[in-house]
């Protein structure tokens, strides 16, 4: 059909998430139809992470420096950990811009079905930063599905000896959730943690 | 938030059709956790093809080969062409592997709206072919919209003088099309250009 760097280009394309053979494929028309404008600018940009985006050696981010800027950051709290599954998640929180503190990315959550024991996740170096760092709480910002749970029960009971504040993020009535749409879990969980006015 | 190289690639791939800004993040944090079994891959793919596949100088086809493999082909009927709108289109044909002759891609169809005239498609090539190659038919292929008509019908008046056959593909219910489904235009259509069994 086309040419073979073609095919092969599209399989690559075709594995990243959320794309499939149909996608690809347009996407990969897309960039010969505009080779200077899309093509070309793509390779550098990729080239450009593949030289110089590293894994941050303290919090797990990914960034062109290592310290990441969070955490050479003298502005943030240095006394407060957000612990995290991913660096996803913690692009989510610095959206908001309302954490003032620092994270560790555990790089996954604990997990029988995927075969993700403690000694698979960034656990130890969180421990270690606790001793190290003075921390005084640590937030465990989880998935709120049952791995999630199970992953911060585990924290939970590591983290007891260390003497700090634990917290979780609060469960409830999203913004502009209507009750209709939730799920009785979240319903349930929200008429539980209800706060009296 | 993250790094400049991140957020600079975030934005190129946010460009690529049918993905947005949070796609894009999404595919950036998948390479960056597969750098070696899928970003790495993914730029030498990008590279051979920017530096191997070229227009057909022919048919206007996308290969390694300029003539492409369709072109040189002496398996195929050089005396029949399919005009299409696209390589996409060309792909799609050959994908059924039913069509056994050569192609034309027009690059575009005629259209008011985002001012497409016949000198931005390519038409003279396509007259060209049709005197130098001994063509006795060309296959209109091109969209079922009022564009497309508009083209179809441009290019059957400029073709009359040639004297040889024009086709169009036909139109009617697809195959597993059911009627509730289907808009009236095609309806009306199918039942005008009706069968008798």
């Amino acid at each position: 059909m086309a040419g073979k760097d073609i095919e092969k280009l599209i399989k690559v394309v075709a594995k990243l998430p959320a794309l499939g053979q149909r996608s690809a494929r347009r996407i990969v028309l897309q960039l010969l139809k505009k080779r200077e404008s899309l093509l070309l600018p793509l390779i550098s940009a990729l080239r450009d992470v593949a030289d110089n985006v590293k894994t941050c050696e303290i919090c797990g981010n990914f960034d062109t420096e290592s310290p990441c800027p969070i955490c050479s950051s003298n502005a943030r709290d240095a006394s407060l950990i957000c612990v995290v599954q991913d660096v996803a998640d913690l692009w989510a929180m610095e959206r908001g811009g309302m954490f003032r503190g620092k994270y560790h990315v555990l790089g996954g959550i604990l997990s029988a079905l995927d075969g993700v024991s403690p000694e698979d996740l960034n656990i130890e170096k969180l421990f270690y930063r606790i001793e190290k760092e003075g921390i005084n709480e640590v937030i465990l910002a989880l998935p709120a599905t049952v791995d999630g749970q199970i992953t911060t029960n585990y924290l939970m009971q590591k983290l007891k000896p260390f003497n700090i504040k634990i917290s979780t993020l609060a469960q409830g009535i999203p913004i502009g959730g209507e009750l209709d749409y939730l799920d009785e879990g979240t319903i349930q969980l929200a008429l539980n943690s209800r706060k009296l006015l």
